[in-house]
């Protein structure tokens, strides 16, 4: 590896043998709805808290991909996961119910890709055959915590984005059949000032251009390498930001090539979403769910998922702190490529 | 690596080349001041708010850090760290005058070691030349979002902990003078149903036993390979707890041998810190602090330590939830070893 750069290949090209999809009921009437493995009609999942079905929403998935991947409790070596919520208790508490042992990060949005991205390493390192990657983010749990109880129905302006309710986990193998993680790039702290919780979409656009620039830069590939490039969620204000930094800065992406999660996930003319989706889940499962099966089908060829993060915390913003944003692109090849 | 194992060897033998601490008065009133890079005087370090002094600790000790291991910030290929704070938003702010890719972890107070052990999976795999792992911690922050807020002064019982202020940071690199990371053992999410947050050395301690069990086990070692084995921080009540689990388990600990960081941060008798410390600070500036010292001059000559975190949040502790809790384990030997 090449001093300066910030992109791990891996060489054993480590297979997604099994991942699955857990939504709320938003997304189960949005256009990817067909994708996700169980669809949940209602927000508490007949859970006593929200808390306690955004976890549940994690153990399913854990359990499906798990299943789907033919890999049991005992064989899971290792399990990579994090989310929204302070000391990220979702995860902690379905590590527990998964049992193996656990390593917890914390990348806001961009959780989906650090996970799959430190599970991969892990996997093409050879230090664990059966690595599993996982995330999860619940609307109501997010609504509450960083923003105002979710009962009061608070207005929010057009720039907000509405917080995915979903899981998604990926397990990683050495060997098996399955899309490829080919490389991943880690990104840097990007912060250019903005403070507004309601504009995330814009704070983290500098962020998934500058790791996107640093992935081009790292591995000579350009935007026609690629099928389709996906940002997080940038949603309806970040995404067209995007657009233009990167044209500005000499590599643009051709808008059939280049996507948003949280654009993808939801209908965003006709739902309430305002500028569209957030959240761990929103990444995780427009990848896990939708875009791996059409790698599985050779739909696609090869993909880079470039997941957004906004690292503020209610704390930092009511100080009056701007928001630190962060993204890790994670590339991916479909098993019937070559 | 075999099956079922959760210990990463690190063949390459990957180095510590440079490490610092920062702490503030408390932690300088102790018997481990000398070993300190920076002591502050005062609990706000002239900073307007507690959250912005503890992100001052963390950028201090890695500058500093970075300086004593003569690697520039152009040269830092990748950060690793988290802390207490919700959204670790301590390291997100110091990862951004860092600069470098920056990929934010949570393990509570076994952070220390989580970040240690992924800086060294990167160093060692090849995929980074210079890697920095960091955590921080700081007693008002933590006061006023886990307990009561900090002016209230509340009595505390005598089973509570005190979390260390102070912050450490070490740089990995694949070569160099310094000690040498050897191994390290991610541990299982452990929860024996405690739900009392004054009482966490009692809820971390069962995390404690099985993961030193596991790195036993993974290794083919037994406590007398070591010269010292540290848990992160048990303190008073949950360290004799551990030693005695593991006596009934037939892997006794001699005393000689068996040590606390929370115990050994502050003169327990005389400062008034109930156990014993805690916090992500605690075991960071006690290994990065005075222990790598020791092994620098050859007077600890192979180390073990085992970083505990309680895993709970506010929210999870007042819907009555239990309190699951974690450890990793790294060893550590000196560069005057062989």
């Amino acid at each position: 590896m090449l001093h300066g750069k910030q992109t791990w290949w891996f060489d054993k090209r480590p297979v997604i043998i099994g991942a699955a999809t857990v939504v709320g009921p938003d997304e189960g009437e949005g256009p990817l709805a067909a994708d996700f493995d169980l669809v949940h009609p209602e927000l508490d999942m007949q859970q006593k808290s929200w808390e306690k079905a955004e976890r549940l929403l994690l153990e399913q998935a854990s359990e499906m991909a798990l299943k789907y991947a033919k890999v049991n409790k005992q064989q899971l070596q290792f399990y990579i996961g994090g989310d929204l919520m302070n000391q990220i208790i979702s995860n902690s508490f379905a590590a527990r119910t998964i049992g193996s042992p656990y390593l917890g990060v914390f990348g806001a949005c961009s959780t989906s890709m650090e996970s799959l991205a430190i599970a991969s390493l892990i996997v093409n390192s050879g230090s664990g055959e059966y690595v599993m990657a996982g995330t999860c983010s619940h609307n109501c749990t997010a609504e509450k915590q960083f923003r105002y109880p979710t009962e009061y129905g608070s207005q929010k302006p057009p720039t907000a984005q509405y917080t995915v309710t979903g899981a998604g986990a990926a397990v990683v193998a050495k060997a098996g059949k399955g899309p490829i993680v080919e490389c991943a790039t880690i990104g840097k702290i990007m912060d250019l000032g903005i403070t507004d919780p309601f504009n995330m979409g814009a704070a983290m656009a500098p962020a998934a251009v500058d790791t996107l620039q640093a992935h081009f830069n790292d591995t000579g590939r350009q935007p026609k390498d690629y099928d389709l490039i996906v940002t997080g969620d940038l949603a309806g204000v970040g995404h067209p930001i995007a657009k233009d930094l990167l044209k500005r800065d000499g590599v643009p992406i051709d808008d059939t090539v280049f996507g948003d999660c949280g654009l993808m996930i939801y209908d965003v003319e006709k739902q309430k979403v305002q500028a569209g989706g957030s959240g761990c889940g929103c990444s995780a499962v427009v990848t896990y769910g939708h875009l791996l099966k059409r790698l599985q089908q050779g739909e696609l060829k090869r993909i880079l998922v470039c997941a957004t993060g906004a690292l503020l915390s209610p704390l930092s913003y009511q100080q009056g702190e701007t928001i630190p944003c962060i993204a890790h692109a994670v590339a991916i090849e479909s098993p019937m490529h070559n």
